[in-house]
């Protein structure tokens, strides 16, 4: 009956705010967390005005207090397929696409639905530590696959075959990257495609962060390849639209050749949205609305600003000497540094600095590796830092993680 | 991979409701459901004004389109303890409460959190199908105990005696009870606490009519005998604000003893919830000012509503020969029927009548027992209708069904 030893996100955030001094509330009123892929607080980053008309209006109807079909209601189903097909070479069917509290419930369902006994499931590192959490409740052993920092964050492809076996169900790609800020290249999605197809086993596609790509690659669905092999596509309004907080999701099937939605297992898959609870009927009932009417310069102002921000993080960073950042982000609200102790006097670890961090300086930045060795994104010695803050907040945390580790930097070093 | 052989009440009334012929639109457009608990579509059962103001505040506010912590927030946690400590001997904490997708999340977070290798749970018999497809998905062995129609519905506590064994980890009471409509003294309450206490399981305390009650009997929570057993409240502001899809539940440990509120659990507890969707941010911002500004009025409208339907329920009832009831409804918004198939001359069982009522007369109830031999609500020839419906409908669908009867009452009975 123990609790599994894999800790969140929001986990570890938590303890580095708890470690940041109560006496002092002049230091507390400015702490500034690079920690969450939560925006929303900023007013740069703020939801389009149709989104909360679209839902006052459905709560205003009362026409959507009831119960919705626990898959999702029809018409918001059917708006969902179609605005993913219109990145696709073939339609989705509104039966494809089930809906949920937030990409947090899209991925339970994957889980839930492959987990059988004895089988695994192969997750990225760095990810996202939900997937491990989820995969420990259901039951389905963890293997890690790594993405690699020198070559853009893409899947090590040999890898992953090493570690698939008989009763591998599936992989996970996150794309655009979280915590990486990696977008895949059409033909790194394509042999992802043709490598899960060999070992015959699913992908399920992490697009919450999908179209929030400002580098070189487009955003490309990993369901352009679903002919090639079965894709579970999980997103949701969180990250494109700002609005993580109404919990409004989708899992969706990518299989157009139908292998893995035979009818037995779309039984399953909707018994199992039978005793979830769902998001309220009366979100659900604004989708359609939210997804034809947001106007393309909202999206392309958040693109603008992320793009600012990344690069603010990405030259800010080269000034600190014990932090080097592989890859410039390209994509999503997060990118990995990697920590160079040897050059720091007092600092023992990753988790040791963000600790020391948000006592001394009052910001909160990820570890790559969680408290007592169990594993955050999966990265010892690394940060996640992420840039969906507004810039002159981003600006004064660098200047102080700069100050910080100034002054942990060995003397013959420091300046 | 195959789906569990349950069903839900939905999925039951779905089928019934593909059974009405398509291609008759007339009859159609005049469907009566007296299928399930959710009365928001008719005029009599409206949300309060305040409910709706309060989360489109909330909305407006633009202060919670962020994540909120995975149990809730805070002010929704207390507000919550604050509104059920009001009928307890004890005050509940914050940290009791978790904010749920509605009741159902709830009862899932119940049965997960308490499932390993091996356990079972006591489920009423006639009870809600949601608690046995959530233990097929959990895997939790599912032993059921006896509602006794002939003494008010209440527990077979020697059967629950004679159930549990050493793998035994909760018994279920739905109080007031769906669908029988009973509603369980503070006698009976205490004696179910006194059985699970000596069989050392805990109760699970399904809520969600909570207050719904309008016999003689006043609504006592069981969390009144949390010091004897610990106590799993469930509940929601579904039934008795009448927003079922607003999805805002809530599971509460009433465990003043903290015998099962043990650190180790609450971390189990909350690693969970950080897997779960959750409800909004915004709607759960708008608890705190839901609870408190209710006015008493809207509970009496409802309650006398209730009161109303449910005695047009037992009483047309009554002029049907071959359905008779053991027990008046004091509470919830269903009520169970036995039906006497020796009477009729070509109905073959309950569920052969509920589909050939909906081919018919276009009117939905639901049978005790589901097709193909697997439980509904779990009662063969049994009936269960729902009189959470406008005493127009309500009567018209009755007199349909009392109709119905006559035509298939055997020559030497019928008029």
């Amino acid at each position: 009956m123990e609790a599994p030893a894999n800790i969140t996100i929001k986990g570890i955030l938590s303890l580095l705010m708890q470690s940041i001094d109560d006496d002092d509330d002049m230091k507390k009123k400015s702490v500034i967390s690079l920690g969450m892929g939560d925006p929303s607080a900023y007013s740069c980053f703020q939801a389009p005005p149709v989104a909360s008309h679209a839902v006052a209006e459905a709560l205003h109807s009362h026409r959507f207090n009831g119960y919705s079909p626990t898959v999702g209601l029809p018409q918001t189903r059917r708006a969902i397929a179609e605005y993913l097909s219109g990145d696709l070479p073939y339609d989705l069917s509104s039966d494809d696409v089930f809906v949920t509290s937030g990409c947090t419930q899209a991925i339970d369902v994957a889980l839930a639905m492959l987990a059988r006994p004895g089988s695994n499931i192969l997750l990225p590192r760095p990810g996202f530590p939900i997937y491990e959490l989820c995969a420990a409740f259901r039951g389905l052993e963890v293997r890690h696959f790594d993405l690699l920092p020198q070559n853009g964050w893409k899947v090590d492809l040999a890898g992953v075959e090493a570690l698939a076996d008989q009763n591998t169900v599936a992989m996970v790609v996150i794309n655009p990257g979280n915590p990486c800020g990696n977008v895949y290249s059409y033909q790194h999605l394509k042999e992802i495609a043709e490598t899960a197809e060999r070992l015959k086993i699913l992908v399920i596609a992490d697009e919450v962060y999908g179209h929030l790509a400002f580098g070189r690659n487009p955003f490309v669905p990993m369901g352009v390849f679903g002919s090639t092999v079965p894709v579970l596509t999980l997103g949701s309004l969180s990250k494109r639209w700002i609005v993580p907080g109404w919990r409004l999701g989708w899992f969706v099937t990518c299989d157009p050749s139908g292998s893995f939605r035979k009818p037995k297992m779309v039984e399953r898959i909707k018994k199992y949205f039978d005793i979830l609870g769902g998001p309220s009927t009366f979100i659900q009932a604004a989708v359609p609305r939210i997804l034809e009417e947001t106007e393309e310069n909202f999206f392309k102002k958040t693109i603008k600003v992320l793009k600012q921000t990344s690069d603010i993080c990405f030259d800010r960073v080269k000034e600190i000497p014990c932090i080097t950042c592989p890859y410039k982000p390209e994509g999503s609200m997060a990118v990995m540094m990697k920590l160079n102790l040897s050059i720091l006097e007092d600092i023992s670890d990753d988790i040791d600095l963000c600790f020391k961090l948000a006592k001394e300086e009052s910001v909160i930045i990820l570890p790559g590796e969680k408290p007592s060795e169990r594993t955050a994104v999966g990265l010892k010695n690394w940060l996640r830092i992420t840039f969906a803050v507004d810039p002159e907040s981003l600006e004064e945390g660098l200047a102080r993680l700069k100050s910080f580790c100034k002054r942990h930097t060995k003397q013959q070093l420091g300046s």
